[in-house]
């Protein structure tokens, strides 16, 4: 499924030919390697680390008693890598980019979930990823147990400042919106105040996104809505303000950083 | 250049149309944006984030007193983009990002030479870039002031632990690379201790890399060499470390951090 | 925009050259051509044949008067075009054929709207279009005066009966849905009588398909719904039935017909 | 074989993910269909239809007792599909517009045939199919029982009137031909009155068309050619008259319907 | 036209960038070089060298005296290069490749051409063709002065001893190719003897294949056939054996090493 | 591993279809050939001609007792090739093509490689390939027994006379590649006089070309440069000349002919 995303990086990083590899390991070698995890966090991508390898050689496989989506802590064996040793050597970077990089992401995402738990408001990631893996990345955000927002420019609406002006107000945007897009699509509008959310209330709005508002403003647009629409708040939140923010009763709490800033997680992959 | 990639990615990211632009922007529309500074860094991807734009329409132009690799302090002006504002607004996030990830390398790539400046090593990436994005991602390590290490697995030999076993040894490993690859290539031979470094070098490495060694190890490895071979330095370097492995004589340090866990730079477009 | 799916198509009808025209007419020769209608309609398309004829010499132009979307007779000049007549030959069947296709839809298109009019509901597509041709397609339909349909399977969501059978009834397919997908979508029930409806409507469909249901039916839901959801009538509807069910007060009336069987246009390419 | 045509179509209907199907069906789950014709026709794509499902999830399978190029009532079941659900109702609509619209071209083409049967003249094709869907289009035509007519540009010649005029004359524009494509394809000539039919003949001409021409004036130049070189029938012919023109001695009758304005059949896919 | 070959050689010869240009070569360095011929010959691919350049950069332009078709002598100076310097230097060896290349093709061709001059005899080229790069020869091939045979295995038919075996006799391979081809192509069936030639005649081929037959049997042959079909003289034929074969009567002789094993000319690009 | 070029390849050579073995062999034929040497040659390209027909048919097998870099006499049975029919025909000619080409240039290389045997001299290829197969062309010269030049133009630096002319001296060239290029790649510096080699020497090249220069003047070079970097001779060298520039005591000697104008060797395919 994710194979064009893989291939491309696999040329990338091959090139014309593994001449390291080529050079010192015979062609019928085996080779046995660990996935140790060098820190805790939660799994993702092991299946990508697997369809890595595949794409080499078929003959590779990963066995494991992990999937995605489990917790582990450093020093756990996060899955078991046999078969031709010229293909596991050649794979191995790449393996490990995906693994560190993807679980870096559930991880971060699990610790969002985990700060607003018993809050009604769920996380969701943005259209903050990289360029290219956006299809991993936003599985890993599903993985770590937060929703994804709409995955580009045609499967969601989100009416921002720009727009609005372009159209003249935000009723006027709406209803141009309305008129264009497919009646299975909600309509979403940014806010930065109370006037603004009244009016993207009153020209029926789907969902109402409150931009950089503090909690005061956010309580105030939540009970004026009052569950009429969804809301979102949105705006370079850290994880220490997530727990502060669910408790103002919106339904989102979007987080950019979950893609675009991500620490992979330090995975390594040790052979016998 | 990078068109492939950045074609891929605007496809991804607008899939088969901008729906809230086409809908609230008028296709005659002018828009002016303003890339401003929120911290202070180094500069990379402007030409990049130009021709996002004119992928999209021709008519986009970006001005700017600015260039790759000139340092900005928080509130600066990166470049004023104008043109048709259905483009603008359709590449905006995209061009961010870019902007956004490149400054960030760049900037980090320039904060880890200036730490060992005065000495006499200088500073290399490694192949821990984001998938698909290596090409980029090493423009901006060099406009940081860096040098690249091999792009691929066939522009350069590192020969490492589990090559050395495969091959029975680093001068088997040597010998045979030396047979199969061109002639216009260096062996590098990955070395953790000084019965390894003094084969390598026994063997004829062009260059040997200290891996995961404490300065101690790395003081006498660099006596041992003395200059007949290149000395790299690498194993999860933080920004700390690097003035102290410095001063132990290596020629190279590698770091891995420089793209595999960037912090993106705070740039934000803002329109009239 | 849409040059990924002409440059296939030019691929598809040329194969390694044009030799009658590469035969026959000099390179340096100059023609001029008119688009005639052979019967009246609404156009679309002309953008998109102007762009296959500059795909195979940047100097080819067509001049009109008429623009996407306007109605014509039969006789009407649609266009001149003018330029080298090798890319004008080579190109002539292609931008027919493009011409006459969507022409095709966008007239289909109008008369079904015609036939609604006064009535409240909107008429859609479906996703029962051409293969590979779909962007175009629904390009048409919007061209035609109706709303497009969902674009694919992954920019709405519409729970079919399999769909409900495998989740294990409307209320467990609703609910997973709803617990994955962006929040930015909408979620459509396909119901085929009233206890379906009815289910729909209590676990918070946001849309009601009612599918192959008689007038009688489809008056009862609308009334059960009360505009609680958006109603989609569906089903191999024809021309004739159209203001029938639109007074059944439904909000959309889907039709397949508009590209999977359309009839071609008839317009020609008349050279001086 | 028609791989790349499938893989473009299943991105464009699939597009990131079918959000309905992985929500609502378990990924373990099986799943049964069946093909049932709403309508008699002629069967064809069935195998492509197949791949379209295996291109998915390569457990899927369709058995039938049917193969194209059969004939079928309405009400047979043309075939039985099994295996993992999710792939199966992913691919349901893309495997029944081929089929639906493939079949639709046979049944046409059989029906054109069926027309001519006893006479001399044989069907064949055009270019004017769907963008990107030729080499499908023309296995339906032949599947249905006519020939193809030349497949692109490269591998047949037809000298219109523009080719005659840019070259001064049908002698020039044969004798240009000549010198510069491969011997081994023919020449064809379109001719729309008794005069061009001469001179074609006398220039050597492989294959005449008589565009547009009525009965009486086919009569005629199928007895002033006598076997000489191939005699094609062209201008928009409708069922009716194929009869009749085959009576005037034509070797061949070309029909654009048979693939330009082609009526999809009417195929449903039922579950258990 | 060839754009896709071009950029394909391009990423092969470049691969992520020209290290040498790039460090030595000032961005905004121009240059001047001359292509010299070391060697007399046949100019062919002048154009197609001057699109090398232009894709690394539109500011490239190439003055010449000459065009495709042209006999130079050694010393003359086939053409003036002139642009910045970074993309002349990294185009220099693929520009120089392709012409060398298809001069000598060309000037290979024009050889046997003259070699049969005032027999009734063509030169023709095979499919024995460099992979991937046949349309650019069977160019060349025309530019020297003979005919093509055809393109690839869909735009004519050869029927082989092989096709005849596993047909079951020439008549009934004959026949089943009839039904299934377009009208618009001819067959042609490889012969090896008279009686197969007699047969072939009897069954009606268009072209009749004599392969690796000595003079008198071609002579004989020529003599049976009289006209009534083309005769393609095939098989290992050498410079030398080219007037006497003509001489036989055939109307075409194919040549497999005018693109299987042809010597590249001696071009140099030589720099102010 | 090389499937991008040969899918290309194939689509090319076949087209919409091959014709003539769809109308004359049944789809369940098989077919049992033998590939033969008609001149005695090296080996090279069995695995790549076998994946010609795999791409076509999964079923046909090559059996063989030859293995890539291994002799052979005129008269030798290179392989068996079993399985349908049709594929075995279609995948027929370029199966050779490959063969003869690969074989041919393994031949030629093994034939300069043992020109040399006894001296220190080894033989490299160039950058002279053909378009697209260059990295199938350097596969076969390894095959030979030679060494391998650069891939392409970013992983070997070449300095040459036009490089040194842009930079301002060999100095400067050197020194900017230095600071811009991987520490893992050796600059390489053409030089056709001593005043070129010392200099190149002095500022420390890693490689010294010896470009065109007669046998004293490379004697009195690799006197000059005693062991201090490789020296590589260059320049149009024919098989004659290689014995005599190995006894100057070069490192390396490239050769262009090699790749740029190598003879087919003659191997056929005989069928039962």
């Amino acid at each position: 499924m994710y194979d064009d995303i893989l291939l491309t990086a696999l040329r990338e990083d091959i090139g014309p030919g593994d001449l390291t590899t080529e050079s010192c390991v015979p062609a019928n070698r085996q080779a046995l390697g660990r996935f140790v995890a060098k820190e805790g966090g939660m799994l993702c991508g092991l299946d990508i680390a697997r369809r890595v390898f595949t794409l080499l050689d078929a003959a590779v496989t990963i066995q494991s008693d992990f999937t995605d989506g489990d917790t582990f802590a450093a020093g756990d064996v996060l899955g078991v890598v046999t078969g031709p040793a010229r293909a596991i050597l050649t794979g191995e970077r790449m393996a490990l980019n995906l693994l560190q990089h993807l679980s870096g992401i559930a991880t971060a995402t699990a610790e969002a979930v985990r700060a607003v738990q018993g809050a009604h408001a769920q996380i969701t990631d943005t259209r903050k990823t990289t360029l290219g893996l956006r299809a991993l990345e936003k599985y890993a955000v599903r993985t770590g147990g937060a929703r994804n927002h709409r995955f580009n420019l045609s499967d969601g609406v989100l009416i921002k400042d720009n727009h609005i002006t372009a159209a003249g107000g935000i009723e006027k945007a709406v209803a141009a919106t309305r008129a264009r897009i497919p009646h299975t699509l909600k309509i979403e509008v940014e806010t930065s105040n109370m006037e603004q959310v009244r009016e993207a209330l009153r020209v029926g709005a789907d969902i109402i996104m409150l931009d950089n508002m503090d909690d005061e403003a956010m309580r105030e647009a939540v009970a004026e809505i009052n569950g009429r629409t969804l809301v979102e708040a949105s705006g370079n939140m850290g994880a220490r303000d997530l727990a502060r923010v669910a408790s103002t009763g919106v339904d989102l709490i979007s987080i950019g950083a979950l893609t675009h800033s991500v620490r992979a997680l330090d995975i390594s992959l040790k052979f016998d």
